[in-house]
């Protein structure tokens, strides 16, 4: 079983680009996704699940409709079901998404950042 | 919802004993935990879940019954359902646990290590 254990900065290691979303495990009928961040990514929210947002590096900005967290490098944060949020990297930033199989990263507002679905690493 | 970033360093450092898994959120019907480890766990397996071990620091070996993996800081694994696992802790580890809701620390195998569940901190 030695090769399932993952380690979070040689997976992000092998990919440069931003807003796409790689899946490194399965836990049940949910995936852990690492994603690199920079700049604004679009609203959207998911009516069905919660979504935790885990930062491995840097600082992220989540923006809702009445106001923002930062989470920072070591802490989480559980985007509760239904609520409308926007992240917002002003320097890079890399993220350990968990959420139920099948999400697409930009929920309902398709469109240039949306990115392929269940891409592996 | 500024109180719903949590910082593990933050959480791990209000308590000291080990093999006592904390709640510190909940996705769904999932919980994250965090726990300290030191030593050596007992057998266990949960027949009907994958678990999911992130290591936050040291270094963490699970051992199963035909062979172990070790895992660092900022490596994961999961351990599949039915699979019978002995986590190890030769010099302290500090653990963010991720399971369904109800999931007992020992397992079927109570005793004296069997921490009271969904205690938050």
């Amino acid at each position: 079983m030695e090769n399932k254990v993952l380690n979070f900065e040689h997976k992000l290691s092998l990919f440069d680009e931003h807003w796409t979303p790689k899946v490194i495990a399965e836990m049940n009928d949910y995936q852990f996704k690492i994603v690199k961040l920079q700049g604004d990514f679009v609203w959207r929210d998911h009516p069905d699940t919660d979504e935790t947002f885990i930062v491995l590096d840097g600082r992220l900005r989540i923006e809702f409709r009445d106001g923002h967290v930062d989470v920072g490098k070591g802490e989480t944060f559980v985007v509760p079901q239904g609520v409308e949020h926007k992240p917002r990297a002003e320097e890079a930033v890399k993220l350990l998404l968990i959420e139920p199989r099948g999400i697409v990263n930009t929920g309902d507002n398709a469109g240039e950042l949306t990115a392929e679905n269940d891409v592996w690493i």
